[in-house]
């Protein structure tokens, strides 16, 4: 989407290497970081400077490429993936795309490595691409019959925890994508952008992307949704996922279930943006997924903009107080209203899923799903 | 409650001035005010340098004290309860106070005023560590009962909102009341403290206070209690209130709403620490409650201890980007398992609040309830 004016991309190769967007930095300053190994590629996952599930798994993609033009052995591939595997512990896209990678590198003799790794990095790039832009589709098609029972004129009220838009993905955003191709499409919407702590997400990156693109938006702390639900100045939450179930259970960053619970009982639609890399078909249940425990650092201290322009941090809690954080919850199924893959919406049920990802579906049954 | 080993009220009177702890500075130094006039005073709870239902009560009836003594006029009486009054909307313990001081002072010759006021208003203030200390012997064997059905020797895990500790009172607290009760009682306890955004006031107050009790608690963000309960890490959620209506609906700091969901949702029981003085007899439904909406600043920004040690603000939303900011929350009486009161533990019902309180139901039901 747009920075400035200009359309960016949150990941590209330049020369021999890969540039990224550094997200430590957003709103307050725009700066790109170089890629040119493998752990240069481990460090920018774990440090969070790349984030969202599927812009996790494209740097995975193009870190293992960066691996290759190192060292193309069997061993050399190996322990990349396992570096990279070990960064982040929810998001099954990591996973995915090291497997898929794996699978298309391992056949290969090492001299061809290094370029099938680019060819394949780049093919997972651009696919996440034109998966959000179909999920983006699906959702402008649920806005506009959302829209319709709306007084004439009104925007639509959309809330959104977290950030699933374009710089969670390689472009468009999964749960963004819908916003943008309705905002794009002319249809008045406005989006309540939840801050989304510890890291503050939805207020740093979420309200950035939004303001760049032009799209009308409030940020509210995360305790606010409830209230607004209650109110009804919200007509549809959507949200992305970094690992959901063949049974329609999702986890996403922390506090999405809470969001889940008010719309289900102030009777808002709650729709899960998931291009099919973030369903796991092997699982049958949401309580499988490990929930990454993170540093208690991101909650006794906050990251800004001092009154000096710098970039500063402060301390919010009393020294000496322990602080626990946990990154992702587990949204039930029964509070889904519907999720939203690059295929069309599904009820979030194992035979809604199925239904749209037949092959999906019938290859994980034939592996042995962990029921 | 202890300060450096020291028991400390938040708020006395200091000579012709009343003094109060100087709240937006916690936890990072500890600073006393003194309040001189009904304009002071009137400062001090708009800008939350005295926060918390019952102490803005017993700030107010103070504050009507300094009126007094500058005019104790019939018109100085109702300008000075009017500006007090204007200060926090929602509030009821402030119209209480307000309404006990203006019924003992109106009757009375201007020269007798300041001396009844000074009275008064330190009864209200005695009253309410009166019923502060008897809500934590009720809730206290509430812990008891709850801790029995967990492993010997491992502690009771308490979820808590906000501060409704002693800060937010005179002394002792609501919610924190039957915590600081059971540790002192050599109940093993261990307290999980929500953030308590845009404010900050658990992370800041209430980690403080119990810090420097002694108790055992944990920050953490106010999206991470949903997954605590999912994960029976919780035994029992309890929480303050601003105003509760005579049917057991409860307003309180936003985000309350999401808690009582939440734990409704995982069968852990969610309750209500509220003084006679914060419940309004009039209300048949919380709906008619005002909620306060707050300057978007408090979202925009967050305040804490810089690395140079001085207090900072730091900007989280890109600038640009508007925040809405309500301040409070109404948690239907449906999700609450009981309302903790000075005269025991009632069902939030209009049935079970009347019955503890036979006198104060009738007066209103007399007055006429607004249903």
């Amino acid at each position: 989407m747009n920075v400035d004016g200009r359309p960016t991309r949150t990941i590209w190769v330049a020369g021999d290497a890969v540039e990224i967007i550094d997200q430590t930095v957003l709103p307050h300053a725009f700066a790109t970081r170089r890629l040119e190994t493998v752990e240069d590629a481990a460090r920018a996952i774990a440090g969070m400077q790349v984030r969202g599930a599927p812009l996790i798994g494209a740097t995975a993609a193009y870190g293992l490429w960066l691996a290759m033009r190192a060292d193309a052995s069997d061993q050399a591939l190996a322990s990349a993936s396992e570096r990279l595997r070990a960064t982040r512990p929810t998001a099954v896209n990591l996973r995915w795309a090291l497997e898929t990678m794996t699978a298309a590198l391992a056949p290969l003799t090492p001299r061809e490595r290094a370029a099938a790794a680019l060819a394949r990095a780049s093919m997972i790039a651009d696919e996440d691409v034109a998966m959000n832009r179909a999920i983006g589709g699906h959702a402008l098609a649920l806005f506009k019959e959302l829209a319709g029972r709306r007084p004439r004129g009104t925007p639509l009220n959309v809330l959104t925890h977290c950030n699933a838009g374009w710089l969670a993905t390689v472009d468009w955003g999964t749960a963004l994508a819908g916003i943008y191709a309705a905002h794009d499409a002319g249809l008045p919407l406005h989006v309540w952008v939840d801050e989304t702590r510890p890291r503050n997400q939805g207020a740093a990156l979420t309200a950035w992307e939004l303001g760049q693109h032009g799209v009308p938006h409030t940020v509210i702390v995360d305790n606010a949704g409830g209230h607004l639900m209650q109110a009804g100045r919200v007509d549809v939450v959507i949200v992305g996922t970094d690992r959901t179930t063949a049974t329609g259970d999702v986890v996403n960053k922390i506090g999405t279930y809470l969001k889940a619970l008010a719309a289900h009982d102030c009777g808002v639609p709650f729709y899960v943006a998931a291009p099919s890399p973030s369903i796991d078909w092997t699982l049958a249940s949401g309580r499988e997924i490990p929930i990454e425990e993170r540093s208690a650092v991101e909650v006794t201290t906050i990251s800004g903009r001092a009154v000096s322009g710098e970039l500063a941090s402060v301390q919010v809690t009393p020294t000496g107080s322990a602080a626990a954080n946990p990154g992702f919850d587990l949204t039930p199924a029964r509070l889904v209203t519907g999720i939203i893959t690059e295929r069309g919406v599904a009820k979030a049920t194992r035979e809604g899923l199925a239904a749209l990802h037949p092959e999906l579906a019938e290859r994980a049954g034939r592996a042995g799903t962990r029921a």
